[in-house]
């Protein structure tokens, strides 16, 4: 692709650890025509290191976006543990179907994740979208390697954190924070470019009926017949889930990435921001990893980020469809 | 009174910091006609110790209910630290327009309030409805000096804490936890009895329109006068605050404490509830004091409170009229 | 005993969780010609509240002391827990020696033990010294339950914290604080009087010789014998914890709460103090519970506490070899 | 050097946050004639890291040493704050006595620190002693970007942490470990090979006699005159604090890092060793950073650290003396 090409189009960096809803997310960004993917990040996460960046070569072959390159970054968190979302996405973090012609793992960078996103970023300065979709740990490395790396980037979308102190992994934390709390606390205080936050009750709330899902994965494409084998065991564990844990049982179907990422394809599919100060609790015994909203601006922060609050459901569902064609 | 009639009657002790919004929930009890107000224990809080006991004896006064016993308690949280509500409540805890004909400290019972709080709920076993409006300092102290007293309760309403992280005092936090988080977690770990909470969002949510309140204080009875003198600093004050502080301005006037009385003089004030495990976060750096609802029950907690979640506005608001007649 | 031989004595209030060596303090208490104890009060601890009352009892009956008030107390720490001791004390406390002449729980007084201490402090106001042994939950409740308290003693003696963040219970902690490290942090930071600290530290680095030991107990008196039968499993039991666990091994016999006993007959016993501000860590993942030596005095703490360093060993073998006379 | 040289000598890398003991253990590291310095990491901590830089550059010019690689690092902590100890080191942290040909930041290397600890340890398996005597941010960070980074080093020496919780920059806090708990946090429990920590309380218990150090600074070499410079403001500082500040006044002179690099270039300079599972208190309110001592070997770490107990002293000051030949 030429630069003039490039000019016209977003120009974005994913970093997922991916499982299903990474998957998902991913092949929205692949498919969206104004959008140019400049490299895939890959943390641990959902599963580990080496299956996302198994998985992620996988979605890109499915997806004939073999030509982006995909890095190996962080396999622990700072403080080195691990959390394990296998009952979700499976062993392999992409619904345990295996398919014995996916790439395998020669065909990573030997470049490190961090220092790949320093390195385009630096390239592209003041033109990426960064979207991070797992535990912050990359992205908070890439700030310690580089302090200016933030300013160098256009806007950071993160999939992550709470809003209302209800969790989805600890009784007030979210996967994605509570995986990496120290990285979530760097990234929310030392980043400068502006912040947009899905949380969890975001994505949650904006959850999709079972109905439009079946559509979205009967469409019979080479994508939509991908996706289906990859969700079919996750969603059954979802249903049960959802019957039998959550206080306010909602029916429906949620793909926490894709909230991320839609939003930064078409900044429009949030018709709702709330903009404040945001930080993590990394102290606390029920708490710890919780993201915490200061409404009355007690701190005082210099970045205030965007926490997306309302979602335009019928922009979602067209680019959720467009990524199955 | 008699037994008899007592029995017809629910029996209250009334544990208060009172500051403006304690007078007016302590009117409204004193004016319900199937209430009977066994004593009233004091608690620092929106004041000194010894001006709440000063300000409980005023109100006495006004509502001609100098009968009830007051009690002195607790003048510090469990660990020392004291918070200062006088900018909200005034220096003196009821809006600084003092009334030289007001009753002296010499009124107040000599026995100590957790001990007569143990004494009165073990006369009146699984009779008495507690509702704690203020730090729960007492109330921790009363569990600790007789680890049945809990069981004797019949249940314990309270004004406190918060459901969604939000906070009034502290970025999570809201005022009566945050000033004894310690108390707080004693309460909502030990206590056996059933717990219904009035939380701060819960309160914030039902605003009552200004218009409402203007003709609440201009009745012209000598209550209302009271009621009318002792909040005019104060909702001057609120009024600044709300134009202020807080991302989503409501306007309207909230009396914090009404709404846990309310709900101890007619059940059906409240018209849902949700029912969860709640704690009190004792080691956040930036959550400390916040109440954590445990709505996915990973704590398994045997005794799950009572959280309100929707508030029948027209019958608080003729108790609350009700109150100044 | 008149008034004015009690003028002549010293007039001693114990706190103690009674195991073993909680016993054999209250012995060298009770054999002091010099000392007048008022009273004792039982706290949760080595054992349960109700193996504590019962184990005081049967030592004062050994003793000729049944004449001394004993007072229940609290059964759990204010937060809640309470750990387990029995593999050094005993599943009762007292060796799993049962004698079936013990008193009963019926001679416990009815008055609450808090409530007891704060009256018989309050009758003798500036001349009792209040030695605890135990967790601190019994002496924290009395100043909450009356504020004056701490100014009303003369001295506070205290077994228990540690002074170079060794611990016996957790890494850093030691059992009496660990057990309620909120009612540690009371009594340090809230108390006025003078305290005396008899760390875990300091504790252990003065053993007695096995040699000593075995003298001791084979003295032949009434009181000799039962301190060799209370004392045969659980002396068993730290000599094979010595050579476990410990990476600076000392052979040695260590009776912890006899220290703060000894300080407190005879202030000569402790031949150097380091006098700096306390604390207990409340928030710690690894320090929760340990007492921390403000010795920069950073806290600019007023009471400064006096920790025990060096202790004469003679005359504390002297004192104990009195207790079995 | 050809390989067969190397392969005779102590190969090292250091990281240092150079302020005045900085020089004095790099002035010993570059004079000993055992040893190979294969390039000096910069860390913020005494002083900025555009000042470390400096002052780095300008000690080996001073030692003929330019030659060596200098790589500048981190310039906060992990979670961005960053300590001040220009009271001590001075405002340039070399004792405020620039040298106009000092040489320019333009000599620092453009890889990064980080970068290039991975790149040496990797050319040099099994090799190097990394020597770290600043906050351990790039150590932290070179594990995190190679998590086969330790298992290539051959030793890791640490100035840093306590062994007592006796701190000097907070009340249990080291200024090392404080300046970066997390960063400590991560070295302690991740790194796999041998681990030597020189404490603070074990350096300040080894401090050398005025009179030593005035017959070192007074040798009359270049190096000599260089130090008795850097050192003349400082060595004032130290004498008014230890005489305000610390309970145990210590007459003497203390070269923190300087234990570090001793007991690497000659392991026979530490005479005891206590080993032991160590980690650092991130949570805790009073103790934040303070180095927490397994000595009951509760957590069953595996690598457990060897923690310098005792030094022979005048192994030391031979040392120090050939330093400033």
């Amino acid at each position: 692709m030429t630069d003039s090409k490039m000019a016209n189009k977003k120009l974005l960096l994913l970093d997922v650890d991916c499982g299903v809803d990474d998957a998902q997310a991913m092949m929205m960004a692949l498919a969206a025509p104004n959008v140019q993917i400049l490299g895939i990040t890959c943390c641990h996460g959902n599963t580990t290191i080496d299956n996302v960046c198994r998985n992620v070569l996988r979605v890109l072959k499915v997806c004939r976006g073999t030509e982006i390159p995909v890095f190996r970054g962080a396999c622990r968190s700072l403080l080195g543990q691990t959390l394990n979302a296998s009952d979700y996405h499976g062993k392999d973090g992409l619904g345990d179907v295996p398919d014995p012609n996916s790439p395998g793992l020669e065909h990573v960078q030997t470049e490190h994740a961090v220092n790949a996103m320093i390195r385009i970023v630096t390239e592209h300065t003041g033109q990426i979208s960064l979207v991070a979709v797992g535990p912050l740990t990359n992205v908070a490395l890439a700030i310690k390697m580089d302090p200016t790396f933030s300013t160098k980037l256009k806007h950071l979308y993160i999939m992550g954190g709470n809003m209302e102190g209800r969790g989805n992994t600890t009784i007030c934390g979210e996967f994605n924070f509570v995986s990496d709390p120290e990285a979530a606390s760097i990234v929310l205080n030392q980043f400068a470019c502006p912040i947009y936050i899905a949380t969890w009750e975001y994505t949650k709330r904006h959850f999709l009926p079972w109905g439009f899902f079946h559509e979205w994965i009967n469409q019979g494409t080479e994508k939509a017949c991908f996706m289906k084998a990859i969700t079919e065991n996750s969603v059954k564990r979802m249903k049960i889930k959802q019957s039998d844990k959550e206080v306010h049982r909602r029916e429906g179907f949620v793909s926490c990435d894709s909230f991320a990422v839609a939003a930064a394809i078409d900044g429009s599919v949030v018709t709702e921001y709330m903009q404040c100060g945001v930080s993590v609790e990394l102290q606390g015994e029920l708490t710890r990893g919780m993201m915490v909203l200061d409404t009355l601006n007690l701190q005082k922060k210099q970045n205030r980020a965007f926490i997306m609050v309302k979602c335009d459901l019928e922009k979602l569902k067209q680019l959720m469809m467009s990524a199955l064609k």
